[in-house]
């Protein structure tokens, strides 16, 4: 961490700073430039510094950190990509995993019926919903349990690994009964006493950008539950807020390539959150896999007019048909498979 | 709700989004202009109406809603604003209120002196934090139950009623059984378990808004605790996540006469996080007193440089008291006292 | 235009709105609600009513548009794809352009030699900047017109259209004696006079979407250089300004696909500004091509860490050459050709 | 300027690095971390530096600034206040001026009335504007020349001296034959030839703020004009553009003290853009004032409802005048008088 110091600070404040880091177990490197003083924190454990620790202390203009504020989600931790295997299903490899399913489970029939569908169309993976976060305490909050139940029941029949959403750390153990992976919703991203229960978990996590998350954020995300011990986590990319208004979210194609330089962790997008209508949700997929994404997760419903959340940004099961045989190309283009 | 449809789109097409409203049982009202036919949807409920649903249907441009989505929290539900009665301190009311305590309660002699210190100078609330939530796993996350206690403490000593965080679902017990008002952080505004445990609870809520939560997600997530059954909800203005990166966050000024409109319940301001830097919190706690306000929550500590949390953003005891003077003159200014 | 009125509107408020629209030409359509009445303007023409006309009367809760403000520039005006044709490089067809060179002039032999680069690679048009707008007035302004000659030369020898921005209105005859396309950049996006005074030109614009415009700010802007006469307009999106500070902008992927069905214009992408790291700049192409764009825009430099200016988001010759043969791929996978 | 290598950057980056600093007439001062070496860059022109010259090189992670890229602007180049003194009337003084009028000059009869409606309330100084930037081409785009002259008869008629915006370089002259402050708006602040053609003129200079524009950017943008020669030159929070929907913009408040601490220059807000809604104006003018601005741009209009243009956001002439009374009891809470 550097420290800048004010033009004008005096020499008390600048000694003031100095203790306090030496106080703190860091070493000093003070660089005296022409127009103003900078304190250098040296010491192995910069993450370790709160933030604003600095910033309040009379003659102190501002703070840099040097090192990224976390450790085990960095490259600096691990060169190589991590490779998270979901009851054979590799998520991290040379080969693009699909995840797609409807948004909520909506019955028996329903979720068995998509199942065979995506299944057929090479999805590997199973998507779908039992506890819905919704905006409005008047919207379909979903099937809970009972959508656990069909869910595995769809495993069953079709040998397809599934992943449900979670929202809080008292519903771990039940949704850990019957998921493959947990997801962790962009509402929840800073939920943290989730994020320390599913690091107690042995199932991998699915971690979603906070709808207004940044990189790094996400990443620190990832290691509450790293830190926790739980060492399969992928993060997913699907769309942050913006003032542009034309489209739910905006898709951070950025956030892949970049991801994937940070860390070593799998990077899923979801370009139906990510766009919030079906139409863009093709061109986005394609254009993360060209990319570089892991992963790909999609919405998929037999009748998205009467999906019970999410229909606008679902696809029908032709149009995810089709998707797969165009993703297929452009994975080949860039040196993968699917 | 109104649904626009395409400019070419075709009569079945009407047909199908016609019968699709009649089915949800709303009445239609057709208006064929040169370019386009609207659909108007008639009905009291709009606020049932999930979003996406008539997006997805063929020929459909798209839809705005008439009503706002949120009925207890309206003006349209109370023109008389609410006035929530914390141990005989009224928010809400023409009498604003302060509160005012450090970020996090560190020791019991470090809440009961700033608890006095604040007392002295005229704040009518204590705070203080017990569960933090915090970006980093490797940073302070609060004394946890301990911190409860100390805070009960500080309220027998000087009389003033607390308000602490309360992060999940599973902690509202505990936390009930001491704080005066429930905290909810920016981070759980949709946090919807929590909200829901909380709609069941009989003692206030403090509602924040999100990071990046917009006015209207603020009131639907107080939705969630009203249409609970609990009706004592104050909604909190603390700063958005912008482009900027100067400050913190961006204190949304406007949101509080806004806020003052479209609802009933009493608007808190908290210029600590809304601005992130001490030496912007006594002007930007006047611009909100100045804007309507109903109570303004600062962070205090004896010795912000130690701070275990947030010490960029609290004020000094000599910084609270001049503020304290300056705020009762910009409240008679505009009307009302401290 | 739908006026929704509100709740509690009065007859006589109703009236006024009433008279008002057709006062304006227009017709009205009326539908009385349970909860408000709606005044539906039914009229060709709505592009032409201004913004905030009836908000201000009393007893309007809001308005919502229909139909898109801009018109020329809509699919409604034209349903086939505009292919301009730059001396013989078409824009806006199958065949991607890829438009490459340095962000700015630096001397006659830099530029010459950069054009034989990026010809030799593949690219279809010459980029170099003239005139710059710097944020700081003490950085490289540009050659102005010395740029410019160099630049016509460098046409002449490797047979590339050359592109170049203008910066103002009366520059204009100047940078079109030498220029193909006149490039307007993100800061002069809302630059009216500028784009009134390109409307009345022959030569193609390439217009940049503004630093934190909206995809319909866009397309107005193009309506000004359209409604002026010059119907060879290129639209490019480059990136947007939102929270994330890890890259230099986010690049908005979902403004491609959009963009291409709002619009009959062609859609260039360019992932340097977009994202402002060279590193990204190869995955963020290959996303756009994947997305649906008709050209690219890169910034190549035969010695990055010398140029004087935006070194950082430049590709060295060897990257460019490398990234022509990755996005050929890309191309086919999408059904185009490079 | 402070270079932070990357982890494992080798000796010959290191020096390529030291080179390059060397080579631009700076001294090195080399700190090497138990993680990473750092280079700062000791000398007193870091705001020659251009953003990007080192973050191209082998090796370099991130680079940041210790100081201000702007200097004339900034405090450290003057302690004390400028007040800017317009006929008169003192703007960055204790007195707060107020500045009003119609958004677009409509007709002579209307410029006139309004004038004396606002001197009678006590404003200061008249706005209106003959050259207007729309963001429609359809849209009434002011009376030019004609407007300005209306202007200066109003200015003649009440004494009150008038502001009025000029939209390019070339319009410089003819809107100083009759203005007596340049007006630049939102979407020009970053219109580099305007600003220079500004820096040339000896009457004052009024700078809004960009719709997206930081504080820094502002403050550059500032600076071109100061560099230039004019040092009258005062910037206005005008509200920005976030994700928030319910406001036309954001008016950032917090812009206002921040503004006072790092420039000299006055600063004014302008509650009618950073809200767009009519409603909101007093309540944000107050909380200007409140956090310390030196004046007010607001808008008013003899009847709002018929205005060409931002009928919206403009107060009656009733609503302005009690307007003034109230912001006259907040300045003197604050220590001010208008």
């Amino acid at each position: 961490m550097i420290i800048v110091m004010k033009a004008h600070a005096e020499p008390q404040e600048i000694e003031a700073v100095v203790q306090r880091v030496e106080e703190m177990g860091y070493k000093v490197h003070l660089s005296r430039g022409e127009a103003r003083t900078i304190v250098g924190v040296i010491g192995a454990d910069e993450h370790l510094i709160q933030n604003g620790t600095f910033e309040v202390m009379e003659g102190v203009e501002r703070t840099l950190r040097v090192m990224q504020p976390y450790k085990l989600a960095s490259r600096d931790f691990s060169e190589v990509d991590t490779v998270i295997n979901v009851n054979g299903v590799p998520i991290g490899s040379t080969k693009i995993a699909v995840m797609a399913g409807p948004c909520s489970v909506e019955s028996r029939e329903m979720i068995i019926e998509t199942a065979r569908i995506v299944k057929e169309a090479g999805a590997t993976v199973l998507r779908g919903g039992a506890f819905k976060p919704r905006t409005s305490p008047y919207s379909f909050q979903g099937l809970g349990e009972q959508g656990l139940q069909f869910l595995a029941e769809a495993r069953e029949l079709t040998g397809l690994p599934v992943i449900t959403e979670v929202m809080s750390a008292e519903d771990v153990p039940l949704v850990g009964e019957y998921t493959d992976i947990f997801q962790v919703g962009a509402r929840n991203t800073q939920n943290y006493s989730l994020l320390k229960a599913l690091g107690k978990q042995n199932k991998p996590v699915f971690l979603k950008r906070g709808i207004s998350g940044t990189i790094q954020e996400l990443l620190m995300s990832a290691e509450y539950i790293l830190s926790g011990g739980n060492m399969n986590v992928m993060v997913c990319e699907r769309g942050i807020r913006t003032y542009e208004t034309a489209t739910r979210n905006t898709f951070d194609i950025n956030a892949v390539p970049l991801l994937k330089e940070l860390t070593h962790l799998p990077v899923v997008a979801d370009p139906a959150h990510g766009t919030g209508m079906w139409q863009l949700v093709a061109p986005i997929a394609k254009a993360a896999v060209a990319a570089g994404a892991d992963a790909i997760m999609v919405e998929v419903h037999p009748d998205p007019s009467h999906a019970w959340s999410d229909g606008a940004q679902s696809l029908t099961p032709e149009r995810f048909k089709r998707l797969m045989g165009d993703l297929r190309l452009v994975a080949q283009a860039v040196g993968r498979e699917i």
